[in-house]
């Protein structure tokens, strides 16, 4: 029943139809995670949402935990400069706090706020923000820190003053912290970070 | 039709038996958003728990939001220390650091993970957040920085450390701030507060 040509040609298109596929169910289940909240959200809603059948959502995704941890990445602008390696402790706390401010001022972070509202009720939303944390924010600071016996510690209060701030800020909107220039923020951050890395234990 | 008596007897019983009332209502209300979250709880639910009929309920509190802001209370035990006026920043540093450990080691705290994660979705639980910061924490610390001009800056960016070891510790439990020694934790935070205190601006 096969042709040669079948077997000879590369199964690019398959692929490419397949990536094409999740991509879009993802996009879907961004926007209706968002919109909706986890416990609303349906299989069918995003298969919907994407224009197709609920068991190809099923068949890349298997449940909706799975979407979820799929469809809820959040890629931290960290600069090259973080990345790169260890760092003077006084630049990485500086450019770390620019990080965080250039991303929470500029972008909307529809999926990030989801992400947290959800963790509130949620273990897989949960599980989420601690694999940001260990992969994109924990490395670089340890990274920095060298061998120093406290390091674990002084990354996660670093991680605690900027959910802090993204709470009290960005989502809670609290006075006077809501209207803070963004510049006075950055350098309190800088401070806090920066004391977060040195302080003597 | 009415007796002297009747006019002559104080209204002692009937103010009783009103604030029985209202204490048993709030008491159900607070276990029913616990347990069942705001969107799920209901007027007819919180009057069932209380064994009373739901128009008592409605007659006092009138609707839900009401219910939600009367019954999530949070009394902050800050020492008499902290309470009593303006007293030196270290000092301070170090009784809001305990008075905060103290209480989120020591206390299930229900009714304020219950009001966090119902402001994530509902305003009415912000304004909590936000009057129990104004009436119970912001006053203190203006009260030791005198005319400080950054004073509310200092006091929102203590408020959000606070909050950013409550949403990663004790509501999401990320590792490793969740297995953090509370001695450890309590120096890291008077070190916070005491920075955000003093830092120059």
């Amino acid at each position: 029943m096969t042709t040669q040509d079948e077997f000879s040609a590369p199964p690019r298109r398959f692929t490419d139809r397949s990536a094409d596929t999740r991509a879009a169910i993802l996009t879907a289940a961004r926007a209706r995670f968002a919109a909706d909240g986890y416990e609303k959200t349906t299989i069918r809603a995003v298969a919907a949402e994407a224009g197709i059948d609920a068991s190809m959502v099923m068949r890349y995704y298997g449940n909706k935990a799975n979407l979820f941890q799929a469809s809820a990445t959040v890629a931290l602008p960290l600069t090259g400069q973080i990345t790169a390696g260890p760092i003077d402790l006084a630049q990485l706390a500086a450019a770390l706090a620019h990080a965080f401010v250039e991303r929470w001022e500029k972008e909307d972070n529809k999926v990030e706020r989801m992400v947290l509202r959800t963790a509130m009720t949620h273990p897989e939303a949960v599980a989420q923000v601690q694999q940001i944390f260990d992969e994109q924010i924990r490395p670089s600071i340890l990274a920095s820190l060298g061998d120093d016996p406290d390091a674990e510690l002084r990354a996660a209060m670093i991680m605690s003053q900027t959910l802090g701030v993204i709470l009290s800020r960005y989502l809670f909107c609290l006075a006077p912290i809501a209207s803070a220039d963004p510049a006075v923020l950055e350098r309190a951050i800088r401070d806090v970070v920066l004391l977060h890395l040195t302080r003597p234990m």
